[in-house]
C-alpha cells in the first residue's frame, strides 16, 4: 500500500535550484511514486495538496521551513528516500556546472576578488534580496536584481539610493536585460544593433527582441526596470534613467520603450522625456494607452502590440536619424509664466469621455467628474484642479435644471470662475448644435468667451479657448453662422473632437517640463560589462556561456536567516 | 445697498425650461443684479452660494421645493421682483411655441387623442419618468427615454418589460436617436441614407452621425440605449434589440455601435451579435477595447475614434453588402459537445498580459490571477474557471520555488489538470528560450501535451494545444528543435504572441454562441414616427419643426408629487 512520508526542517535554505533537483532526484529512486520539495509557504502546500502530497502532519510548516515529502509503494521505501536526502544534497554540490576554483563567501569578497565588477546580479530569496543590493550599491556598483517578493518600500529607498550616486537599479523583479550584447537573467541571443530597449516587463522585452532579431534589426541595449517601477509610488526611476541614458548613448539611434499601464502622472513624465530624446522613441504602453490617437509626436511613435512595436522600431531604423521638428506653436509664446493648466467644460458626456481618453497621449493626468480612473475623480465637480475636464451633463448636475446644451447659464458661469484662475492655460468647449439643443449657443457663449478673454488680457495673461462644434450644414442652427460668432469672439474652432483634443493636448504638453534625475554616467553602457552574482548559478552559467566575466558567490542567509540579527549586521555595516 | 431676497415654494413642480424663462426674466427686471431659480437640491445650492446667492435663509430649500432667490440693488426692489414672480409664470405660459389647441393632460388622454402614435417621448423629472415609461409600455408604445435620474432597478425592469412586448426602450438619459428620419432628443439634422447606428452615448451618436453627413453619407436611423445599457446589469437589452433591427432593416446596408466601454461579458455578447448581421458593423467601444487588434473580423471592424468611426461605415457603404464569409476553422469540427474554455498558462508576465488585452476583442470575460479588470480575478490562482490566462510566473507562485521558464513542474501538473476538465477546447501555453531559461523546455513540454492530448482524446474530446514559442535562431537550446518537438506532439505553434491569441481567440469565439431577445417588429423603423411627448416642450417643437406628427401633453406631477398617493395611483393602474 502506497505510503507517504514527510521531513521538517526549520530555518533551512536551499536556492530552489537545489530544491529542484533534489525532488527530481528522489522522484527518479526505486520503488518512489512521487516527491514534492519545497519552501513551506502555503502556496507551495496548496500545490503539493493538489498532488496529493500533503498528509497532516506536513501541514504545520512554515514558509522558513524546508519542506520534503516522498510517497512510496510502502512505508519503508519512503522512509529509505527521507534517509537520502543528505546524501542527495552533497552529491549534488559536486556536479555544480561553474568553472571556478574558489567560491567567495560574501559580496564584499566578491568585489575583492574581481575589483574591475561594474554589475551585481542578484536572485536570492526576496526577503534577502534588498540588502545584499544595499551592499551592491554601498560598494558602488550597477545591480541587476532579479528577486522577486521584495517590498514596494525597499524598491522605493533602493532606487533613490542608486539614483543619488549615478548608478542604475533593474528591478526588482527584473526578468531580463541586455547590457552592451550581454544577456543578463532570461535573455535571448540577439543581433547586436542600434535599437535601444526600456523595459518594465520582462517577457515583452524579450518578445520584442526576438522580434527584432528576426526581423533583421540588431539590439544596442535593452535596460529592464521591473514591473512596479512605472507606478506612482516609484515614479519611473530606472525607466527615466535609462531612457535619458540610451538617449545618450552613441550606439543607440532608435528607442523603445515597453510597459504595462503607468500610472497617469508617470506615463505624463515619460512622454515629455521621449519627446526630449532627440532619436525616435516606440512607446508601448501595452493597452492602456489608445495609442493610435497620436502616430508621430515630435519623434514619439505609438505601438500597441509587442509585434507592432518591433516592426516599427525596425523600421526607424532606416528612417531619419533624428525626428523631424515639430512646428513650434505660435500660441505658446503668448502664455504667462505660471499658465499651464487645461479645462473643459463640456455638455457631452461622451465628448468630455473621448477628450480623456485622446489626453492620454498627452496629459495622462487629467482630474473630472467622470474620469476614466478614480485617482482623478474631482472632489466638487464645481471646482476644476489642474488638467480637469468636466461633463456638465451628469446627472449630479442636472436635478433640477435643464441640460447644458439647452441651457448654458451653468458653462457661462464655470467660463468666467476658470478664466480668472491665472493658472489655467487653455479653456475647451463644445458647442453641440441640432434639434433639440439650444437655438444660438454661440449666441451666448461668444460674448462670454470674448469677456473672459479681455479679463484674462486686462490680468496680463492669454487666454486659449478652442470650441469643437459638432453639427451639420442642415441644422436650425446655421452652422457657419455659429463658427463665425465663435472665432470672431477669439475662439479657435473645429468641427472634429479627435483633432480639437489633439490640438489642445499638444499645447498643453510643450507648456509643461519634464523633472529629472541626476545623470547616470554612459560608461555602464559602454565598458565590457563584468558581473558578479548573487544567487541562482545558472545565471552565472549563462555569462559565462556568453564570454563575460562573472564570479559566483557562495551566498547564504546572513545570520543563517535569522531576522533580528541580520538586522543588527545590517545597522554595524550602516545599511 | 445690495439686498438679497429669497421665496421657497415647498414641492412645487415647474419644468426646467420655465425655471430658466423666469430665472432670466427676473434677472432682466430694473434694478435686479442677479437671480436664482432653481430646485433646491444640494447641487444648485452650491451652485448659488458660489454665485453668491444662498443667504442663510435659502439652504432649507429641499429637492422638492421650487427656490427663487433675487438680489437687487436695495430690499424694496428684490422685494417688489419676487411679487412678480406669479405673473411672469402666468404671462410665459400663454407665450408657449406650441401649435396646439388642446393639451391633454394625460397619457391616457393622448393616446386616445392620437392613437396611431407609435412612440412616447418621457423628459419629465426623473423620480416621475419611470412611472410614465411604465404608463406608455402598457399602451403598447415604443419609448425614448430623455430623463436622467432614473434608478438602474427601474432601468431593468423596464427594458425587460418592453422586450418581452416586443418594443423598445431608448434611454434613461437617452439624449439622441433618428428614427426614419426623425430626430428626437438631440439631433443633428442629417441626409438619409443606408447607416444605421447604436449608440449607447449621446453626443458620441451626435458627433459621428454629423460627421457621417460631413462625409456626404447618410443615416437609415440612429438608436440610443442610454449609457447604462452596456453595464452587466442591464445586460444591453436595447443596443441588443438595435443590432438585431438594423440587421434585419433593408434600409440598412452598414451598421456602426458606439459605446463607453461596456462590462466585458456584455461586450461578448455584443461582438457575437455583430458577427452574425450579415451587414458589416463598425464597432467604437470608445478607448476600452485597442480595438486594432482585429481590423476586419467577419465584418466586424473596429473603430477607437468617433472621427474614425464615422469615416469607417462611409467607406464601407462602397465596399460589398455583405462581409466576406470567414474561412471556416477545420478544428472547430473536432471538439466534442461541451468543450468551450480556453486555459492558458504563461511562464511570461508580459505575454499573459497581452494575450488578456487581446482576447477583448474575441472573449471578453477571461479570468486570471492578473486580470485587466478585478471582476475576473480567480478566487485561487491554482483552479481556472471559464476561460482563463494564468502567470505562473507571478510573486505569489515563485515564493520559495523557481521561475515558471527555468522549472517546468508547475506548468505539467497544471496542463494535466486543464486538460481532464471536459469544458476544456483550447490550451495556450508560451515557451521562452534564451539565456537563462530552462535548457529544453519542449523536450520537457511536448511529452505532457502529447499525454494530455491522448488522454482527452481517449475520453471522447479534442484538446487544442497551441505553443508560443519566444526566441531567435540564436539562442542555445536551437529554436527549430524546440517547434519541431511541440509540433511532432501535436501543438500549433506560433513564433509571435500576437498571431497566436488571435487565432485562438477567433477559434474560441466561434465555439460560443449568443444568446437572444424576442423580435422587435421591425414596422417600427419604416412606418412614419408618429410621437407623443411628455416633458420638454421644446421637443415637440423640434419635431414639428421636421414635419412629423407630434402631440404634446401637459404633464404635472401625479398626486402632486406625493410619494404616497403616487405609490397607491400606480398601483391602482397595475403598474
Amino acid at each position: 500500500m502506497a505510503a507517504t512520508k514527510v521531513d521538517i526542517r526549520p530555518g533551512t535554505y536551499y536556492d530552489s535550484v537545489v530544491l529542484m533537483q533534489l525532488q527530481r532526484a528522489l522522484a527518479d529512486l526505486p520503488g518512489l511514486l512521487d516527491a514534492g520539495v519545497v519552501m513551506g509557504t502555503a502556496a507551495n502546500k496548496d500545490l503539493l495538496a493538489q498532488s496529493d502530497l500533503l498528509p497532516a502532519e506536513a501541514e504545520v510548516a512554515k514558509a522558513d521551513d524546508l519542506l520534503v515529502v516522498v510517497k512510496a509503494e510502502d512505508g519503508l521505501t519512503a522512509q529509505a528516500a527521507l534517509g537520502q536526502v543528505d546524501d542527495l544534497l552533497s552529491r549534488r554540490r559536486s556536479g555544480t556546472q561553474i568553472d571556478q576554483d574558489y567560491l567567495p563567501q560574501s559580496l564584499e569578497a566578491a568585489v575583492q576578488m574581481l575589483p574591475e565588477a561594474n554589475w551585481v546580479l542578484i536572485s536570492v530569496p526576496g526577503r534577502y534580496a534588498a540588502g545584499v543590493a544595499r551592499d551592491a550599491l554601498r560598494l558602488g556598483k550597477h545591480v541587476f536584481l532579479y528577486s522577486d517578493n521584495v517590498s514596494l518600500e525597499d524598491e522605493i529607498e533602493l532606487k533613490h539610493a542608486a539614483a543619488d550616486k549615478g548608478l542604475l537599479l533593474m528591478g526588482p523583479d527584473c526578468g531580463t536585460a541586455i547590457v552592451g550584447g550581454a544577456g543578463l537573467g532570461f535573455a535571448n541571443r540577439v543581433r547586436r544593433g542600434a535599437i535601444g530597449l526600456v523595459g518594465a516587463s520582462g517577457t515583452g522585452l524579450q518578445q520584442v527582441t526576438s522580434r527584432i532579431h528576426q526581423l533583421g534589426g540588431g539590439i544596442s541595449h535593452a535596460l529592464g526596470t521591473g514591473g512596479r517601477d512605472l507606478s506612482e509610488a516609484v515614479g519611473a526611476v530606472t525607466a527615466r534613467q535609462g531612457l535619458d541614458l540610451l538617449g545618450r548613448d552613441p550606439g543607440t539611434t532608435v528607442i523603445a520603450l515597453i510597459s504595462k499601464p503607468p500610472a497617469p502622472k508617470v506615463a505624463d513624465d515619460l512622454l515629455r522625456l521621449a519627446r526630449k530624446a532627440g532619436k525616435p522613441v516606440v512607446i508601448d504602453f501595452i493597452g492602456y494607452r489608445p495609442g493610435q490617437y497620436v502616430h508621430n509626436q515630435n519623434g514619439v511613435h505609438f505601438a500597441t502590440t509587442l509585434e507592432e512595436t518591433a516592426e516599427l522600431a525596425v523600421k526607424l531604423l532606416d528612417g531619419p536619424a533624428r525626428p523631424a521638428r515639430d512646428q513650434v506653436d505660435p500660441v505658446l509664446a503668448r502664455f504667462a509664466p505660471g499658465q499651464r493648466y487645461l479645462r473643459g467644460l463640456f455638455s457631452g458626456g461622451t465628448l468630455a469621455y473621448e477628450a480623456l481618453l485622446i489626453l492620454q497621449d498627452y496629459l495622462p493626468a487629467v482630474y473630472s467628474n467622470a474620469p476614466l480612473d478614480k485617482t482623478f475623480a474631482l472632489p466638487n465637480a464645481l471646482v476644476s484642479q489642474e488638467h480637469t475636464i468636466v461633463d456638465l451633463g451628469d446627472d449630479e448636475l442636472t436635478v433640477g435644471r435643464l441640460h447644458p446644451m439647452i441651457d448654458n447659464n451653468l458653462r457661462l458661469q464655470r467660463l468666467q470662475q476658470e478664466a480668472d484662475d491665472p493658472a489655467v492655460a487653455t479653456i475647451l468647449l463644445d458647442v453641440v448644435l441640432g434639434y433639440g439643443a439650444h437655438p444660438d449657443p454661440a449666441g451666448e457663449l461668444a460674448p462670454a468667451i470674448a469677456e473672459a478673454r479681455d479679463r484674462a488680457a486686462k490680468a496680463g495673461r492669454y487666454l486659449d479657448v478652442v470650441a469643437v462644434v459638432v453639427g451639420t450644414d442642415d441644422d436650425p442652427q446655421n452652422m457657419g453662422d455659429q463658427i463665425q460668432k465663435l472665432k470672431e469672439a477669439g475662439a479657435g474652432v473645429e468641427t472634429s473632437n479627435l483633432a480639437a483634443i489633439q490640438a489642445v493636448g499638444a499645447r498643453l504638453q510643450a507648456l509643461n517640463a519634464a523633472f529629472g534625475l541626476p545623470q547616470v554616467d554612459p560608461k555602464v553602457l559602454q565598458q565590457p560589462l563584468v558581473a558578479i552574482n548573487v544567487g541562482l548559478e545558472s545565471f552565472t552559467a549563462s555569462l559565462a556561456a556568453q564570454d563575460t566575466k562573472v564570479l559566483q558567490v557562495n551566498w547564504r542567509p546572513p545570520a543563517g536567516g535569522d531576522e533580528r540579527l541580520m538586522g543588527i549586521l545590517a545597522r554595524m555595516k550602516g545599511g
